[in-house]
């Protein structure tokens, strides 16, 4: 007898519940917002403004307040750009702190007479201190897909915050609340595969992936193979967006070209066969998010997760991209190439370029064509001994002001206690790889027993944990 | 804390365990045939045949059988083409009926001296009528996918048996088999969608599509917007499998168009506004599965979904091909076009082909150039009265030598009580629709009150529902 | 926001679906039917007669005649026992096999002329040896639960057969069915645990547990602790109904004594320190699958599984009951006991009779207080050699007339290979076990590399595998 | 082929993982704890001070600190109650609010020159006044269920702070983080029913039930059966521990009688002909929630739901215990029953007393036998009229001191916006509902429409919703 459409028919049902409560909200709960105008012209703020007060003010109760704040957060949907820099406007302007109420909790802490008496006033200190929007935000929750509304939201108040400093507190307002909800362990880890995730899922990694782009479904297909591994964590409450996820390769030694890697037409090997699992690819998925990290926690329980299920695996490493090289390559030339280069190196230089052009060969004309340099031969070999050691020397050596990498990749790895294992050349010709990096990329090297003694230089001293080829190379 | 990985981990540790089997079935029940060649030389038959016979004689028990005919199985895999029809050969010409049991159990039913008697000797008649491969092919069920691995071997069957009738017998046991297994109330009807179907399962969608082809990712997803639905019938042990799977649009008005249908830049409909629902595609999956039927309890099941879900749905209709037509006119043709044409038609066809190429018009030539006709209106306006008739009369008069109409999609649909209601006039448009049907389509009709009379008529009497618009059309 | 309520919102939504379409058929298909009394009076036969005959006519197709089985269906559940028998007895008498057309097709058998003649000669005799309600049985699988409707319906038939043949041909015809729906390969082999199993299900494990009763909601909990594991075959359209459920225990060493096993109070042990998975209670939950065996896959699917899980696991064995052994003791004694009795066992006997009854003790006398014998320690002694040396042959020399051991329990561990272990003294004292087999138990062991040749030795030559052990004992 | 085991096997493996990095964290992280004693003597103290510093230290980052704190909180699960008092001495004492950088911090907020530093400077004071331990409270979170492991710490919380206000401060730390991840839209809904919940599910709703204790789990199936619903709260990292969960049952007409209700040979009713939703249970599970409330969203949606599945049902209200009515009658007849009593009802009950024993009968004296006086119908008759007026009064007028009603279970359906609807006469004559309210229950009505109009009453001006009935009756 007929049994299921499980999927579609219980979730529509429920989907219309939540929308009959959604039109209950916009008739009853929202009569306020249902008539503003898409950019919140200047006589739709008393109502916008009347409708948050009313959130606050909880008439009839949390129950009904949840209501008219998804009422609101509806009619915050409708709105156009610049609808709802305004209507954030008005929350950060009219909701913020209550400042003299903050400043009577200080001298009632500064007058408390006993331990018990400064606890009890450093409790309404912390109260006070807390902005009336807080518990709006928090309200949103009450919306379908609420918690995805907010970690959106978030997303254009940091867009916003870096254009005016207002933006700034109600943005962090929104983080500390996720910071709490997205806590690493309510997360789960999900492994994804193509017979079991959905197009919708599959759909938005394909959107999501930010460091090598997928190019089509048979891509991401053959990135889901036998002899590959994909992992995500999930909300709970938002099982169908990932929050970061992580590819992995199992193959036999340090992987060192991505384009093999993600070759199609390169046959599926035995994964119990294999000794090395690459990470090949890591990305964050929601930029309301940012901030709010979890990468370490993802590297090392996949880590687990494959130590357990492949008994072979000895090495866990990844063949990560180095963003910064080439932009701080540029910069560093715009000095003059004497400084950077050796004189050995620039006198092969120069052979090449006489060869090849008829003029003085530099580092900086022969990388400047960034699309075909690297399929001549001569040029390759002429630019490989510079550009490896300035790269090894960029990723060891370069400093931010806080004495930290200055490549944020390996400021990541770095920070998880991996160390540096070895540079590759060619080991990404896509336009995108060299025009980052030169088409160099680097493996990451996660070694269990040295990951915290790693971590621990390098967030202490800022000492980077390299292999000795690596460090060798940077010296020249 | 790390929770999941449901599917992919369990998933291979199980198949881990299934595999470890087969490794103990390939070692200690499968030495005979572990050996054997993919093209199956002669050298190779007794091993094969001493397998065979060591599965029936179920040595250690049926868990021990069922392991040997694993490791069977396994063997069959690997066979190339021929090799394969060797094995089956094998199948058909030494574990057929024991006639001379037969034989003798028919002496034995014949001799029964009362009904008591009579019956036992019936059953033992019956048993010696089933081929002692029939235990065999039961057992290959033990196989991972075992259900799968039968259906695909009914297939190559049905492809042998047109070739040589030596295959028929085997090909009718498995049949037997299969019907059994697959009784409609064994299976589930589950509907598809874009957030909970598989990449896999919507790969097989699109890979069975029979009737208009899905051309992308994007194709497959607008098929399952929010104004579309797709359902399926699987058989719980073949959950990645759909057997046969129907595309519904909800719409207004009866669709008279399926590239209109189809366009993926139409806007999505309220579906809760839809008075109809379309059948537009209806596609059997399994080739091994042929002459086991489900699609009427399909359509019919589906219908009883939507009518529960949307109660504005008013009318249940199809919007089909009519594969037979162009074959059929193009051989009625080759009669000449007297006897098919009224004058009227005949004059008008004139008129048209001297304004056009200065040749005399006739229906054989203006419809011969199958890519372009209809990209000129004069040329279409003059087919239109022609052909929509004689397309009228091929589907409501012309008969196959049982009396069932010619049409295999109408005698599928009347054969369910549908009717013919509405021809459609360049609805389909694509290469295959032209050349199938002259661009025509038609739409069939459920209808709830009178879908047993016209099914009985039809079975019966052979006589055809359609509506008055179709009958006028059919007498021109 | 709300979620779920998955189980029962659905559930209840589909469920008023089917009812839906139940009322549907009982107006418009089930009119015959619909005004049946349950003890189906003479009045009432010819409406189901032709309630019967429209089934098989298929009038509006197949799609329609599930819908009047269905009818039908319902109508036979609103039946008494007497209406039932009734009902039975028309599918007996009227819709049996067609005589006439067997003896046709029979002569067309005997006179084919050709291999592919006498092919489709007997086609349409297997065809014709149908009984024409076994259609009409299959039917009744539209039904909700259809398949469970079937499996309890041969349940009375198997319980009416025994009273009258007439019904063995129903009987035998729905076995068949049964039979090919239930092939072990379609089964699903689950674990069953008290996190994941829902009460439902534990409810009728409590009800169906055939060997040792599970006493109370507690007794269940224990035997799903920690080092216990259960698990069951169910069939994917009976979702709610085990068929066969086994128990295990993981111990150190062979268990001797079943109330031990199922103390609630003996602490839960480490199952990773385990060296011995004891098989204490196997049952079969369905009387209308009797005769359809998956008992020797539990078995050994289970042995699988537990030694995938558990490492140290060296040891698969049984725990079981002798059902046989007071019965046929009793039988026995009945011809006196000299016969059976050693003169130094009569002479022990007697001694101890002496001193506490003031009477000659005979073995008779003394076990013929079942309830109490076991508590007096001297009789105790005194029993245990002749009970255990005739329990000992009892098991591996008392026959049945086809040479199968006689002891049903030993009857079906040989056929899967295992072989008689050790038997426990006083291991089952409860009255159950006490008036069975006077308190003895035996374990069964189930050891890998010899199961193929036990089996064998046993269905060929009767030859039982016993340990030496348990052979002396026997000889005594 | 063996297809499943899903719960247990899956579930196994995934706790030995994580008991493998338990493990670990047992010996790489978790050396100073492990020989931690149960009384945790000061000896021990310096090694737990010296774990706590390490989790807060982050050496190794947050992945390896997780870890340490997962040791720590393995560590305390094994303390008795004696040394987790002490382990959250420590926790109090030394991992408090930094008070001098408290005070720093408020300083620059004081000297803040702009709104801009101003925001800087109270976003340090913010994270100034955050005590230490909350961050190694969070990463408690790492456990095995780890989220339960913090609910049920906080219960051991709130028990010693009622002891000693030292514990307050951390209480309210804990609080504060399970109130943000207890965010009510952060949870899910779902119905339990007999078919799909886990039998260890519903053992935790019998051992949770505070209403009226569920006696068996035949009472248990008797709550879940077709005329009853039940649904529970639950956060998706605790899936097996209900936070709050109420029970229906579904009727015709206001129920009156909680036996009535209970009463297990009472005929399940068709759900589908009710006109009433009887709400007669709500119990919280987890006393580590207390002051979470979601009691109210509970209701809500539970009537929404209810509403869509029952198109009949037209009135939703509670049949509810009135646990403080005896309490508060005893303390008022203290003072002497004048005050409290009519002058005829002083007389009326005289008269009973007089008759049955002998003696002048008071409320006092009548009603002092709990056990029994239900039994007397006279009595019953004469005590009616008084008590009736009485509970009427008391949960009408008697208030707290903030002005809210006296009644615990009142002010909970008054906040929600019911309405006191019926008073019902010898509705709980358990032991319990005789002791708590001499045997009188009510309902509370929640009627759509003045739901937030009753809530604002109450809130605001205190105002109690009350049926004229309930008024007249108090009034007398």
């Amino acid at each position: 007898m007929v049994e299921a459409t499980k999927a579609g028919f219980l979730d529509r049902t429920l989907r219309n519940l939540r929308n009959a409560w959604q039109n209950i909200a916009g008739s009853e709960y929202g009569a306020e917002t249902a008539s503003m105008r898409p950019h919140l012209p200047d006589d739709d703020i008393p109502r916008l403004r009347k409708q948050m007060l009313a959130c606050l003010a909880s008439r009839g109760g949390e129950v009904s307040a949840r209501a008219r704040a998804a009422a609101l957060g509806r009619a915050y949907l409708n709105l156009d750009e610049s609808g709802r820099r305004r209507f954030l406007t008005v929350l950060a302007q009219e909701f913020d702190v209550d400042r003299p109420a903050v400043d009577a909790a200080i001298a009632a802490v500064l007058a408390a007479a006993d331990p018990d008496a400064r606890h009890r006033a450093e409790t309404k200190l912390k109260k006070a201190m807390e902005a009336s929007r807080l518990r709006l935000l928090t309200q949103f929750n009450g919306l379908p897909n609420g918690i995805k509304f907010l970690v959106d939201m978030r997303a254009e108040l940091l867009s916003l915050a870096r254009q005016d400093p207002l933006f700034k507190p109600v943005e962090a307002d929104l983080k500390a609340l996720l910071a709490a909800w997205f806590d690493v362990d309510l997360l789960e880890l999900q492994e994804i595969t193509w017979r079991s995730a959905s197009a919708a899922l599959l759909e938005r990694l394909i959107a999501y992936e930010a460091v090598h782009a997928i190019k089509s479904w048979d891509d991401m297909k053959n990135r889901l193979a036998s002899d590959r591994r994909c992992f995500a964590f999930f909300h709970p409450r938002m099982p169908d967006e990932p929050l970061i996820f992580v590819e992995v390769a199992l193959v036999s030694g340090l992987a060192d070209n991505v384009q093999h890697l993600l070759d199609e037409s390169v046959p599926v090997q035995d994964p119990q066969k294999a000794d090395t699992a690459i990470f090949y690819s890591i990305s964050n998925a929601q930029k309301g998010l940012a901030g709010i990290s979890f990468g370490n926690f993802l590297i090392k329980r996949v880590v687990d997760l494959l130590a357990l299920e492949f008994k072979g695996l000895k090495t866990f490493a990844t063949l990560s991209p180095i963003p910064g090289f080439r932009p701080w390559l540029e910069h560093a030339l715009s000095d003059g190439e004497p400084r950077l280069l050796l004189p050995a190196e620039r006198k092969a230089l120069k052979q090449v370029a006489d060869g090849s052009r008829g003029a003085k060969g530099t580092l900086k004309t022969l990388i400047g064509n960034v699309a075909t340099w690297h399929q001549d031969a001569t040029v390759c070999e002429a630019l490989r001994g510079p550009l490896m050691r300035l790269c090894a020397r960029y990723l060891t050596q370069e400093r931010r002001p806080d004495g930290k990498v200055l490549d944020p990749v390996a400021h990541f790895h770095l920070t998880n206690g991996a160390r540096m294992e070895r540079l590759n050349w060619l080991a990404d010709t896509s336009s995108n790889g060299l025009r980052q990096s030169a088409g160099i990329m680097i493996n990451y090297l996660y070694k269990l027993g040295e990951i915290d003694d790693n971590h621990e230089a390098y967030t202490g001293a800022g000492k980077v944990a390299a292999s000795s080829a690596i460090r060798s190379l940077a010296k020249g």
